[in-house]
């Protein structure tokens, strides 16, 4: 009964335009390590290069898992280096025996080892920076294949280095997150595109959407691209419950022209779907909330049962929070709610939530906690012997001057979890749009 | 400066004892689809595979990811053929055009697709239980190949099989996790373990550790199975910060033995690290709390400012919560907390936390809250001008009876959120240790 989102990949990832006809490679990541083969370790290094590359327009053809053992690596190498164009090799750059990148890169290049004075000099001088004593096998990280040239590692002890196998440009990176991180995006993928002879950088602008699936997305910002005659402009989804990311890529030859090219097609989503969209590229919807707060030297009461604290989690663990987080309230029954806010008894827990009751409720939430902003949010569940199980939300925001109250059936859907990762994203939204002035009541695609 | 966690994975993977010398087969991973290839979903089914064989002494020598393309599966999987005894394919069984895994299986195989009368059957019934109209594409499902043997998927319409393909067995399997994680350890594994010639039924016990790194608990635990005489028994860790699961896992011809076995290791472990075992198997740190909590017929009252929320979400989204979680509070200013407690103005804020004001608060939140328990988590943060900044957590328990408090430095290592859910562990383990009488204030290797 599984339902694929595999039908949006064909039309998100768009053929190659004429302007980049020529930079068709056929690209393989390797990753190595016995903590990725074995399972120890969820390979998210796989998905981000390869997450990296699409969004520079750079397909990558195969992914190939090997462990730390010299005749898997070599056999990797050689393979790839028959099949690709560019190969990516993460991991095996460390100091200890089970580390052995350079060794085979070298092996399958048919070259030896030499020891990188530069990039000797590099450690010892990264060991001294901090006090620390550099052990024999640190050397090891200096020793590369002859024919390598050498990938800058502004943050680490691995170098970074890339050389031809086979009929193969290799790219050696190293396995800490964000080690490879700097090297991919600041280095390898320009050198991709160059080599590729068209564009020589990318540009991702990000939205992130609270509201609309995917499919939803998809329809309202159909065609966009080329009403807006770019092509080039590579719209993409990625899917992260309960936000939706909504992607633009480019490539093109410098900066200015990029974003030159990008800002109107930037004005057009924001016309489509802006009221959904919580934040942009790396903001958040809670430091939205945060920046508007603080802007306004506001402070923020928070009152909740079903969302179990995380709603207040999600504002107090902000840096910023000491500014306008003033006090959150956490009950798993409605009753407790009625004693910590002095409201009488059964007011909330006499019978189903009414609107009237969330009014009361958020006004003594801003009365009792002398903060200027009071979000109150509160459900009744469904028994569980109805057919879809699932919760009625309310949700009230109060200021001095008003009280403004949202209703929302939202699913149970797979767990327990899922209903509540919802009420809490549209907790936070509903605050978000009390505090812009948008409308607070615009339906949701997971609402029934 | 990368610190390895590989050093260990050499000594908690045995090698195979002379009972098991049979069991060594060569067994390869082949994960479809453009979602995993082009990283817009992370390929957990991977290191679950792989992860479930390790469990059950089966070691994966290499993993191939592929794109939903005709070509690439093919050679895919006839290269997979010429290498390994045994293969597992994931992914491409859906009923889409791009769920291509029985075609490409079938021409690998050399051999027709013929409709599986029994599997279409099944397919129907499932639509109709769930009151669906089955769509034309679904028939495609029970397409397969001549010589495929059926392995049950009882949760969907994917239907999963086994046959040769070159040298070795292929296994295929549904993209769908639920599905897949049924398929693989009630059918496939023993498949395996029986193919092997050795083992038929495999069991891992596991325990939850809270306070002890992956090196010091295994040094530890160093030589347990060798001193219960049961090499078989394989000892292995996974680091979830801020949690070490440890793993024993066993081979056998029946569960009876295969308990028989266990038993005195599990007895052996919880002797060595007990007082650190937050929980074993399925069961949750909070789950064991909550049960303690409602056997007592007790309540509980958490105010925290650090942790924000997160020691009373974890707590107040249980199922059970309703009958023990009473209250959370939570601040970002310990100002607040004075207020919220009734407490005079500077208890807690005019200085650094003392002993006396953390029994203070501690009591003023189990008479406020009318609660049998208080747990109290606030901190002191370190100044950011500090050589290792981190936090001073103060964590105290109430009861009428008694307060306990417990003093303790934790660091920020690499953010704020590693820091947090670090207190937040120890805040939950405090309780939990609390009520069951165990020492609170033993070391932990987090501490400095």
């Amino acid at each position: 009964m599984s339902t694929s989102p595999r039908q949006h990949i064909a039309r998100t990832i768009l053929p190659p335009s004429p302007a980049f006809a020529a930079t068709y490679m056929r690209i393989e990541i390797i990753c190595t390590g016995d903590e990725i083969l074995t399972g120890k370790t969820v390979n998210t290094n796989f998905s981000y290069i390869s997450g990296k590359l699409a969004e520079a327009g750079l397909a990558v053809a195969r992914g190939t898992t090997v462990g730390d053992d010299r005749d898997s690596l070599l056999e990797a190498f050689r393979l790839a280096g028959e099949r690709a164009d560019a190969v990516i090799v993460n991991g095996g750059l460390g100091p200890t025996v089970d580390d052995l990148s350079q060794e085979i890169a070298a092996k399958a290049a048919g070259v030896s080892l030499v020891l990188n004075q530069e990039w000797l000099e590099r450690i010892e001088a990264l060991f001294r920076r901090h006090n620390l004593v550099m052990q024999p096998n640190n050397r090891k990280q200096a020793l590369l294949p002859a024919t390598a040239e050498l990938i800058d590692n502004p943050i680490g002890t691995a170098c970074g280095f890339e050389l031809d196998i086979g009929g193969a440009r290799f790219y050696f990176t190293p396995g800490v997150p964000k080690e490879l991180y700097l090297m991919l995006e600041e280095q390898i993928i320009p050198r991709l595109l160059t080599r590729s002879g068209t564009a020589a950088i990318s540009r991702v602008k990000r939205f992130h959407l609270f509201g609309l699936g995917e499919s939803h997305a998809d329809s309202l910002l159909e065609g966009i691209q080329d009403s807006l005659r770019d092509r080039d402009v590579k719209l993409g989804f990625q899917s992260h419950y309960p936000q939706l990311e909504v992607k633009l890529a480019a490539r093109g030859h410098d900066a200015g022209e990029l974003l030159g090219r990008l800002e109107p097609i930037e004005a057009e989503v924001r016309k489509r779907v802006g009221n959904f969209i919580v934040a942009e590229d790396d903001a958040t919807l809670e430091g939205i909330i945060a920046e508007i707060l603080g802007r306004q030297a506001a402070s923020l009461a928070v009152v909740e049962t079903l969302t179990s604290g995380l709603i207040s989690a999600r504002l107090a663990r902000l840096p910023t929070a000491g500014g306008f987080f003033r006090r959150g309230l956490i009950a798993a029954a409605a009753a407790e709610i009625e004693t910590l806010l002095g409201l009488p008894g059964g007011s909330l827990s006499g019978g189903p939530l009414t609107e009237a009751a969330m009014r009361e409720a958020a006004r003594a939430a801003f009365r009792q906690t002398g903060s200027t902003h009071a979000l109150v949010v509160l459900a009744d569940r469904d028994d569980a012997g109805q057919p879809a199980p699932g919760a009625t939300v309310w949700i009230a925001v109060a200021t001095a001057q008003e009280v403004a109250v949202r209703k929302s059936r939202l699913l149970r859907f797979s767990d327990d979890d899922w209903l509540r990762t919802g009420a809490v994203e549209m907790g936070l939204d509903t605050l978000r749009r009390f505090l812009l002035g948008l409308p607070i009541a615009e339906k949701i695609d997971a609402e029934t």
